[in-house]
């Protein structure tokens, strides 16, 4: 089971498996970024000599990351070398995901390639925590079942939750409010003692997702989404900042208009109340619009030019602008990407969002094109859960079971 | 030279120059937290052989670092070994401040004790760069040589300045509005191209000095100062975050009242218009103040219970708290520090901060006494500067000459 602990080399004193350790993680991290590649290519690109890539190579085909083809693909001229690439079968990742109206699961191959995606409506706000653990539970059994009949091993499992789940380890998700959750430790309530998830914030799985898949992303940034409430992730150097207990990102109770309409959490003029799903549909005059896709209908009457939509959406993006002028000031990204929802609506909100960080980010250089929509929108946290383990495992192949 | 840039071994396969790198660190670091103690007990605590850190406080010693006594200081029972103790003489940091009304130098030695301390009132704002760089670089050498007749050598010299030090290396000074500097390079006006110093802005020095003297400081922080500007620094898991390009912690410019007074920067309603000097000074009735310490002048009035004046560092107070919600919902710190002016100004400011954090910080849970004033007050910046050089040979005794 691949886990978020993973033993850090930087507080003790260094050993030969450290260095071991990280040089099977450099080798496999040549083969993902460069395959199909020889033994040989390896050696040249990373600096360690032949002797020493193929033993590590030969542990990483024990531990089923990497293959090993009959003969290069490369076509390049020189002797010929068999060719390396990273491995479709054995290892893989188990994303799960709980919204407020569906369930879902997704398998990866370390090659980060999604081969089972399951998604259910379900609606499960306020349903009792333990009869939705048992769904997920069900679709994630079969969910693996699928893989295995793919020739996949689940190697770690990560659930994606509408809520906050602080540092500390022990499967806990503090506080879902759109799903009425409150203290659930998922360990109490999943059928399977072996293979219980490790809860993450959907805003920190989208956030990664984005990261993982653009091309040339930015190594810093606020991944802004929205589902029911308002949430972000902070990316810093390529890693998730989850803050000191693991509440970093609440950009949804940011005092925008400190004398504003008073919200849910007791005070006044939070982004919330100008940028959540509930007061766009009521400035869109749609408040009485009941279960559904309340994104997909904010789109078409956006899209139809309906005035109280557009002046719904123009009011959440100034907000989001206020909100996001903050986010750079403190914390000087490199990019910001509107996800979730808000990758859906981001025809309608970027204008105002672009015009107050042209307004207000005066004193450093801001690019407009720096605020982007995510490409993955919805789909990201279900994804950034399954590729979480496949990360973990580029990063220490010693995390899967010896040959 | 101790510089900024250090090798770092996490990209490229590992080695075993690293591996020693590490341990004489490990090592080193023990000394430092637990001297007096003897080679063995350095064994036991570090978990490496005796025959192996034997080696490396040899080593140690060879490069100045360590001192090795006659014999133990410990008084415990067993068999007496010598102490070691971080070195009083030889490797030391130079620390150098410029601000808008003084020039300061510092030289700590290697256990961090402050052994020289300069500092000269001289009206720094609108001079020519050049003019102000040359009395700074007469300031270093005379500070340099008053270490010298300590037994001291100075291995790196760091300058603080109150303005933006982006990120990429070259000494720039991008932008110091309150002393009228725009793109200045220190190598261009240094006389001696051997002692250029390292420029970093002086908030994120504050922070660390901060950071470096509490007893038990939190790990990641948000540390407010306030000199002519307002600036924040943001220290994470015990490092400076700079930001993508070193613009981090720009605290002065969030919007808190949008629509509020119009700012130097083109926005409206930045907190600078509520906790910045010049504000609080204007709505003390204090603008016509002249040059001189303003800020013990309100503490004098505010002591005295001048009503403008404590309606104005109330308002300060109201705006800092607002600007700091926005910092905790983002960051998610364990502490937040009022270091620099606000130090000296805390006992008025921190009722009003503590009262908008309790009303807007609600979803997490939040302890006022995570807000505290810095012990350090406004000599942060040049302690910090120097102690930069000592902290950076404790990562990497490589950095100083071998024996």
């Amino acid at each position: 089971m691949v886990g978020r602990a993973g033993r850090s080399a930087s507080n003790g004193p260094a050993s030969q498996q450290d260095m071991r350790r990280q040089n099977l993680a450099v080798v496999l991290g040549a083969v993902a970024a460069h395959s199909p590649l020889s033994r040989a290519d390896v050696a040249g690109r990373v600096g360690l000599t032949r002797a020493a890539v193929s033993s590590l190579v030969d542990e990483l085909i024990g531990r089923g990351a990497v293959t090993e083809a009959a003969a290069t693909a490369s076509g390049r001229p020189g002797r010929p070398g068999r060719a390396l690439a990273l491995s479709g079968q054995g290892p893989a990742g188990l994303g799960l995901e709980i919204g407020v109206g569906h369930l879902g699961a997704c398998v990866v191959d370390l090659r980060g390639e999604p081969r089972v995606w399951r998604r259910e409506e379900r609606a499960n706000a306020g349903r009792p925590a333990g009869e939705v653990l048992a769904e997920v539970a069900a679709l994630a059994a079969a969910a693996e079942a699928e893989a295995a009949a793919l020739g996949l091993r689940v190697d770690g499992r990560i659930l994606a939750v509408p809520g906050v789940v602080p540092n500390e380890p022990g499967g806990l998700v503090e506080r879902a409010p759109n799903l009425g959750w409150r203290g659930v430790r998922l360990a109490d309530h999943w059928p399977d003692a072996d293979t219980v998830p490790e809860p993450e914030n959907e805003a920190n799985l989208g956030a990664l997702a984005d990261y993982w898949n653009a091309g040339q992303p930015a190594e810093t940034f606020v991944h802004v989404s929205a589902g029911t409430g308002v949430g972000a992730a902070l990316v810093i150097d390529g890693r998730l900042f989850r803050g000191a207990r693991g509440f970093a990102g609440e950009l949804g109770h940011l005092p925008v208009h400190p004398d504003g309409p008073g919200c849910a959490c007791g005070a006044r003029g939070c982004l919330e109340q100008y940028a959540g799903e509930a007061a766009v549909l009521r400035e869109a005059g749609l408040a009485q619009y009941g279960p559904g896709d309340a994104v997909a209908l904010l789109a078409e009457r956006a899209l139809a030019g309906h005035p109280p939509t557009l002046a719904a959406l123009e009011r959440a993006g100034s907000a989001l602008g206020l909100a996001l002028t903050s986010a750079v000031d403190l914390i000087d990204p490199d990019g910001l990407v509107l996800g979730g929802a808000y990758a859906d609506l981001a025809d309608w909100l970027l204008p105002a969002v672009r015009a107050e960080l042209a307004a207000r980010v005066t004193l450093r250089p801001w690019a407009p094109e720096a605020l982007r929509p995510s490409a993955l929108g919805r789909r990201g946290p279900l994804l950034g859960a399954a590729l979480t383990t496949v990360r973990r495992i580029m990063a220490d192949p010693t995390l899967l079971p010896a040959g």
